[in-house]
């Protein structure tokens, strides 16, 4: 193993997932100024594209000069202000730690738990809005990457926002590989990375906020807590100042940029349901196979971009993951959390899920385990 | 021109420099998993190879998953609580703006303020520190990127720690570029950009910090505001946690970190002092060359890596860049701040740095203006 020259792994963990060539060549493009006309103009398109595959008007559409953490921390710092009272749904390692960020934030927040591997139902919900009527903020994770869950979205905003509170959705996990309608389902935050479904390193962080977010960010009474994240001077950078240019804020991450404004012309060409449906009939086939070895799905409901399962008995977890790299150069997670050693979890995300893929994972799994 | 295809510009702004072919070509290596064990040995190399050319032997040096004002805001986060007293030198933006990330850490600066251009004795450090005994940390920009001063850091700790403070130096724009020796100036936290004078994409900020900041950290009485930037759950990833192994905090930014890595390797094949050296004769050439056409530099000790000139009498500031750019594809920096439509900004940084490059901007100059 040379470490000058990374190995070419098949990527089937919880991300990243594996990058096509064409992200690969973007990303090697020549580096231009991120004042540059050329570079405004494929940033502007890059944010017109993530309109596209968030199904969103907003402007306030970017990516966030971070990895998918730093978009979740985004939404938290700009929408939060000490004091507030916010809802975090809990049912896994990212909704603890949305807890975390928003904590940090100065929030009180309100639990909301499920075991881990389960979803929140809409009522369960509105029943916790019912009984914290100040609350601000409900943030609740889409796609659970640490049990494979998939959280229903659709129709929780009426119930969010009949409370007064705003939604805020972690699709890291989900966009571009699941249904996700920001609009239709009325989101008023959302961050996902680059490195899930979208099949581009990471790296960046999309971002989105809708109207109510706006005013809640213009009705703040004190500046957010990170001047990295501050949304107020961030748009000002992607989309112009009052004097109508743009004005620098810090120096984005120029080539990340390119190979994200190719990994979405990738998304938008084979259609957005297309590549939906691609995600479904692969987590069935895979699933088709898993059980037909005696494996087991941990979730309730589960993901499709990821696939998180009862390790077998017997089987040894680190040894197991340890031949799939070494033998097959295949990469899949081990369980996360209090799941560790239990769960074994398989990505399949965008560029990644293929037939040939599922076929080839289901083999070697085979094998190793024989 | 054709926005699929990033032009080839000579950027000789205040940042990104030019990336040399071998720096890209790694950034468009296979991207592997943040837990693979070949991305593990990358990531160590290159923390070890950051740890050289800081010239430190402090283990806490690893690149920030953001750009230069990531690393800022991490060293601000985790160095700061609420309530502390620090002093932060301002003298253009990048101390402007540190000072407004201490405070939205809760942080009471005192002012320590000079004229945009100029730099701060260490008398008037020990002075403002004698006003101050309650002082925390001392902030300080070393290449001031707005105005080109750059701030002599040796002999600064002594006094900042016989107050009892800590000692935290921007050095994004001097890092491969100037003198800057973290051990021999007992520097205590430190932050970077890739993309000045290390010749890298921007997307990382190295950081580094020694034995006294670690004991600070170690002993804050709240967590740090943010989550994605909090170094007690960062080390875990980048050095291994209690156990030994790796602790998954977030999707590191993989292919940037080959990037970084090929460029700390162009940096040390080269030498240090050999680059530092080159850095300081090319800006003696550019100078002598402006200063023959009657343009004269605004700072009173300039930096080697950015070179801030008065724009001469007459001449069309924006129209001049515009000119730069379309007819030589040279992109030079307009100024910033109260500098804005003063100055401009000559970046000689890293493979920018070259007998070519100035003498191309010379004559693009010449051309221009006449």
């Amino acid at each position: 193993m040379n470490n000058n020259h990374p190995a070419e792994r098949v990527l089937l963990g919880p991300g990243p997932s594996p990058v096509p060539a064409r992200v690969l060549q973007a990303l090697s493009a020549p580096t231009l100024g991120h004042l540059d006309p050329q570079y405004v103009a494929i940033l502007d398109e890059t944010c017109e594209l993530l309109r596209q595959v968030y199904q969103t008007k907003n402007k306030l559409t970017f990516p966030v000069s971070g990895t998918g953490m730093a978009g979740m921390e985004c939404v938290a710092v700009n929408l939060v202000e000490p004091g507030d009272e916010v809802i975090v749904g809990v049912n896994g390692v990212f909704g603890g730690r949305m807890k975390d960020v928003m904590q940090r934030c100065g929030a009180t927040v309100h639990p909301l738990e499920a075991p881990w591997g389960e979803i929140f139902p809409l009522e369960q919900i509105a029943e916790t809005l019912k009984r914290h009527p100040r609350t601000k903020l409900v943030g609740i994770v889409q796609a659970e990457t640490s049990t494979g869950a998939h959280q229903p979205i659709a129709g929780l905003a009426e119930i969010v926002h009949r409370a007064g509170a705003l939604l805020a959705v972690d699709a890291v996990t989900s966009l571009g590989g699941h249904e996700l309608r920001v609009d239709d389902w009325e989101i008023d935050a959302i961050y996902s990375g680059t490195q899930k479904c979208l099949s581009c390193p990471p790296g960046l962080s999309p971002v989105s906020f809708g109207a109510r977010a706006i005013e809640r960010m213009d009705a703040r009474k004190q500046k957010p807590q990170s001047w990295y994240l501050d949304v107020s001077m961030l748009k000002q950078y992607y989309f112009g100042g009052g004097g109508g240019g743009r004005v620098y804020h810090h120096t984005a991450p120029i080539n990340m940029t390119y190979a994200l404004r190719e990994a979405l012309l990738i998304v938008l060409e084979e259609g957005l349901e297309a590549r939906i449906e691609r995600h479904a009939r692969m987590h069935q086939r895979l699933r088709r196979g898993l059980e037909g070895m005696g494996i087991s799905y941990i979730p309730t409901h589960s993901l499709h971009s990821l696939n998180c399962i009862r390790i077998p008995e017997g089987a040894d977890d680190a040894g197991t993951r340890r031949r799939l790299l070494e033998e097959y150069g295949i990469e899949i997670g081990g369980g996360l959390g209090v799941m560790a050693g239990k769960a074994w979890r398989i990505g399949l995300m965008g560029h990644g899920a293929t037939q040939r893929n599922v076929d080839l994972v289901l083999t070697a799994l085979q094998h190793v385990l024989a």
